[in-house]
């Protein structure tokens, strides 16, 4: 018998198939790329494409080496000239496009990936993630930093080359709001961070945990939209992914990479998404939320019920997805 | 300089570009469809396949003729027999399976679409909508219904003769509800259902109208999400379309029949999802709600920013797609 499921923090329901659960064997999805004939975001490119250099940590062992870059996107979708200014139209709301996005080149190695790059070197794109959250921060006209990195085509990736993707707003984006309002009503009625619960509950619980390290865990949501999902949470309540310590950027780093090793021991290098979620800034920060890391691996096609509804369909039980991550052998510190 | 515009019902934002807006000859998105030996919504396969049928609209020019055909879904994802009680699991929710999963065959021809059946014959598609919403109804466990039509296989189309799915629920869904609370804030404040103030703007400022019936209209909505996202509501009040009457189907069909024909012309044949979105059922009825269609051509590619923001990026501004859908020329009673 399938189950609905509801998400507890934004209250969303999804139907999770376990009756004719899917095992991942039946998911055919590799990664996929365009051809690339040369990589804009490899070394010895910095200079041909101009780009605006925002921040860059040098690896001093090579000549004009780098371990990671932060470029403004040549084709930003947000626009750093604007205004705040909210203007009414008739009975209607309107802004000016006003934003910043922002290229982090996660490695200056074309075919690493999230699974095969160093913990070090993952140290340092969640690192450069933190200075470019606190440079931003400076900006009173922005409300909001998120992190997103389309890894394959299949999930709307572009390039190859490790690289997310930052969108600074005027604005909280609405999935955000949602959590943070879903956060804010548990918070009013439990006096508790409901991510917190759900940290002591998983650890409790251990059906659905996938990494349980001292200061930060993997799991796979009760209520996951599609198979494999996978969260990442600090232990401690942190709102802001900002304040993370030298420390805790180890240990996430440890659990990023285990993660993808895990991941790919039992899909492959399939597509997916990767949001990095926190509290909106200044005067806009929400105490009661605590920043943690979605993994969404695009096996299934969404289709228009998902779309019109809201409602999900996942075929692959967070449990039984938590079961084979789980126990899949991989070695964090081998070749 | 693009802009950032609100959704006045959800209060989603969207970015809208304006400056490098995408006309219709930028999108190659044809509708393609799986190959199919056999089509089991065809005339003459009824009971080979021995769907449990719930509802026929006979055609009685032809033996064993029919004009619309309700069935079961063969592989329902959600179960008719169950319990609507929750469940607490630990710190979740959750709750059986439970719901109606239907199949709307639209009509007895394999190839025909919304832009090329008769008005009569879409009237009789619409018209068989409403005699399923009203059999759900009388059963209380349901709490809402609403309809999905995916066209093309890039919309999550399977099968190419003409069909939609309707899914029945005891709970809302969460697209529905944020709806359903939009309309309710702005209820308490100006005493106005927001969809009739919409309907009276668009039609005063007539830059996003398509087409503008007595009784029915056709919309860009301000806030569109993606390329051409095309609305039909009807001008007056009615919260459940169930509550729909013989002329308003008529007129229904027409402006349907009209909206389709008329982004054939601009598209061709594109892949698309349309939603029927109508109030809940029984006693969580919102009066304040405002039933509509919503055609979601399926043009460019969803990436991870829609996805983990919510936040959607609109490459044509619904002015340019109105008035390119408002002025081609179609013959609605034409060959």
């Amino acid at each position: 018998m399938s189950e609905l499921r509801k998400d507890p923090i934004i209250g969303r329901w999804v139907i999770v198939s376990v009756e004719r659960a899917k095992r991942p064997s039946d998911f055919v999805v590799s990664v996929d790329w365009k051809e690339e004939k040369l990589c804009p975001f490899c070394p010895g490119h910095e200079s041909e494409r101009d780009d605006t250099e925002l921040f860059i940590i040098k690896d001093f062992k090579k000549q004009n080496g780098w371990i990671t870059r932060v470029v403004e996107d040549k084709y930003p979708i947000l626009n750093f000239h604007g205004d705040i200014e909210r203007i009414g139209e008739g009975m209607y709301d309107k802004m000016d496009n006003f934003g910043a996005h922002e290229i982090i080149i996660e490695n200056s190695s074309h075919d690493k990936t999230l699974a095969t790059m160093s913990i070090e070197e993952i140290y340092h794109v969640f690192w450069t993630y933190k200075q470019r959250f606190l440079a931003l921060k400076d900006d009173k006209r922005f409300r909001h930093v998120i992190i997103v990195c389309n890894h394959g085509y299949g999930a709307g990736g572009q390039l190859k080359h490790p690289h997310s993707q930052l969108f600074a707003t005027p604005i909280v984006p609405k999935s955000i709001m949602e959590e943070i309002e879903g956060t804010k009503e548990y918070y009013n009625y439990k006096e508790r961070c409901i991510f917190c619960d759900i940290v002591r509950e998983e650890r409790r619980l251990k059906e659905r945990l996938i990494i349980n390290n001292s200061s930060m865990i993997a799991i796979a949501p009760f209520a996951s939209r599609v198979p494999f999902e996978t969260w990442i949470l600090p232990v401690e309540h942190i709102s802001s992914f900002e304040n993370i310590s030298e420390e805790g950027t180890m240990e996430l780093a440890k659990v990023v990479k285990e993660t993808f090793m895990r991941m790919e021991k039992i899909l492959g290098d399939c597509p997916y998404n990767l949001f990095l979620h926190s509290s909106p800034f200044n005067k806009y920060l929400a105490s009661e939320y605590h920043w943690h890391v979605e993994i969404m691996p695009r096996l299934t096609k969404l289709a228009g019920f998902e779309w019109g509804t809201g409602f999900y369909i996942n075929p692959t039980p967070p449990e039984m997805a938590a079961e084979q991550l789980r126990t899949v052998a991989v070695n964090l510190y081998g070749g």
